[in-house]
């Protein structure tokens, strides 16, 4: 499907159930970025959720957010339980305005709800030159190392750096060892998960996807490993504390509500964005060559045995979209089938 | 032993190889912490090799550090190849300073050498009430996911947040499943080590803690893993992404040395500082208060079966750091052993 008629159907769903114009866009925009670079668990999928979060009043679609403090290099932002992808979009011009009149700007958010892929947000620092960071928290999914409660959220930490010909080198990970779309993904497929990746009610490592998912659903214990995975062999401790120093940049500064707290009455939740100017530590044009030069001999660097090619950050998914935009965005078959039916309920077209 | 003991022998040893008092003191300082929380890899046993950097002009022991760009929130600093602790903590006083007077501040630092653990810097900050965060890349050891070849450091992220009662939470972590010391520990233990950790010469995982520390040391390939391990399954890319995150705000933003270039005839290792006011976002008390509930939290939470205890990031090193006070630190024999030899080279009384 062309990302244009991707983008309109989800543009119409988000005024449908009370979003005004730009509300609708970048909610849009936000949600198809991620499908067409693959990585469908951040895409359209996600408009179900965000129309019934709507409907239970967890998201106010019509919220402004709110500065609620100021420096001259920081913000903090009360989101007052609007759409999360327009405030984490008003949150980060403003951070960038401030960065640019400054060198830089750190800005905390709270009462905010799902923003899809952290990394767009970053990105936006990137496309005008400058390095962005996009952190937040999320919905409780993850086990501190030796607890068999989900009190961390999976946490992603987004960091966007310009490189030379306007391409960026982007960082975009969950702190957990897989994001709970996995999970959701091999239950689809009835397969086992590997042993590794999430623990049962009881704290030990199990391979039943459809067991963690119901024990997160309803609290029972249990849940996804931080990444680095169960105890400290392989440094579990080590996704924990990543996902304790994104807690803290985001719900901590903000007074916001942590992971645990989420999800009752409202999402409520925070985000930490920040920008720096490069020529903060001089020609920005002769960091970006210099970084490059690393880029290129990480991509060049000689291949394990069976290995067919090296990666840096944000190239799979640049890559990926670039055939999107050719060829056209995939959505697969359950995705397809639930957008029809929200289609039908919201008495809209169906582009599927 | 004394840490009292233990620090004025680690200053003799500095100072007869060339350091003045406060470099010689600094060196001290920071690698008896580490020994007194218990990070024996970066405590004393490190002397022997700094003692060998200074002979063969990798470190200058009188080298004075120089600001070579700032900005009110900048500064960039060139090492200029002398002592890495000395260095670091000169770099992180100036941090302070302009954070003190603008809120935040972000430092970039080359040529420079290995400047113990990462933490130390951060805690300084947070000693202040303030937020800090150190990095650092080092020698290169790590392997990118799907290479053969070690070209970046094992990174380490330190992020020091000040708790009520004068209590730091303290995130100190390499961005490698383990550092190197760790091989090292299995191989005197003529010990495997777990599947996960490192490769050999083919980029294949290997149980062999010999081989790899041999391949490292005559760059045949093969190397420690990411934090994540092999592939992408459990990770390993993210371990990756944030080695790469370290890599360039560190010798990215100093145009300093990449993990792969440094060791050659010079150390040119480059750090990263940041310094951010918690007043930045409202008042200190209230915040550090609200994310005190969160480690309170975190440390309650239900335990996993047979788990003993839930730590929050510090808290295991600043109870040995007590004990340590109380009960003398430890030093094991090997340890002892070489220090005893060193001392009797360069002519000192040995206190082991």
């Amino acid at each position: 499907m062309k990302a244009k008629d991707l983008e309109d159907f989800a543009v119409k769903v988000m005024k449908t159930v009370g979003c005004d114009e730009k509300r609708a866009n970048i909610v849009a925009e936000v949600l198809v970025e991620a499908d067409m670079r693959g990585i469908s668990s951040h895409g359209v999928a996600r408009l179900k959720r965000y129309v019934d979060h709507i409907r239970t009043g967890i998201i106010d679609p019509k919220a402004e957010p709110v500065v609620i403090f100021e420096t001259p290099v920081s913000i903090v932002v009360d989101g007052r339980n609007g759409v999360g992808q327009y405030i984490s979009y008003v949150s980060m011009e403003k951070t960038l305005k401030k960065a640019k009149e400054n060198g830089i700007c750190i800005t905390a958010v709270r009462n905010s709800n799902h923003y899809g892929i952290a990394g767009y947000y970053a990105e936006m620092a990137s496309k005008e030159g400058m390095i962005g960071i996009s952190l937040t928290n999320t919905a409780p999914l993850v086990v501190p190392t030796f607890s068999k409660e989900a009190l961390l959220g999976t946490n992603p930490i987004a960091f966007a750096f310009p490189l030379p010909n306007n391409h960026i080198l982007l960082v975009d990970m969950a702190t957990s060892v897989v994001p709970r779309g996995k999970l959701e993904v091999y239950s689809r497929l009835r397969k086992d998960i590997p042993e590794g990746w999430a623990v049962d009610e009881t704290g030990r490592v199990t391979r039943d996807p459809d067991r963690v998912l119901l024990n997160v659903k309803e609290k029972k214990g249990g849940g996804l490993l931080p990444l680095g995975g169960e105890g400290e062999t392989f440094g579990g401790h080590k996704g924990y504390g990543l996902a304790l120093m994104v807690e803290i940049l985001s719900a901590g500064l903000s007074l916001g509500s942590f992971s645990y707290e989420t999800y009752t009455n409202a999402g409520r939740i925070s985000h930490f964005f920040a920008v720096m100017d490069i020529s903060l530590f001089g020609g920005p044009k002769e960091i970006e060559g210099h970084v490059f030069k690393l880029v290129e001999r990480l991509k060049n660097a000689e291949k394990a045995e069976g290995a067919e090619r090296i990666y840096v950050h944000g190239e799979k998914e640049y890559e990926k979209r670039e055939k999107s935009l050719r060829a056209g965005v995939e959505i697969d078959d359950p995705t397809a089938e639930n957008l029809r039916k929200l289609a039908t309920e919201l008495g809209l077209e169906s582009p599927f």
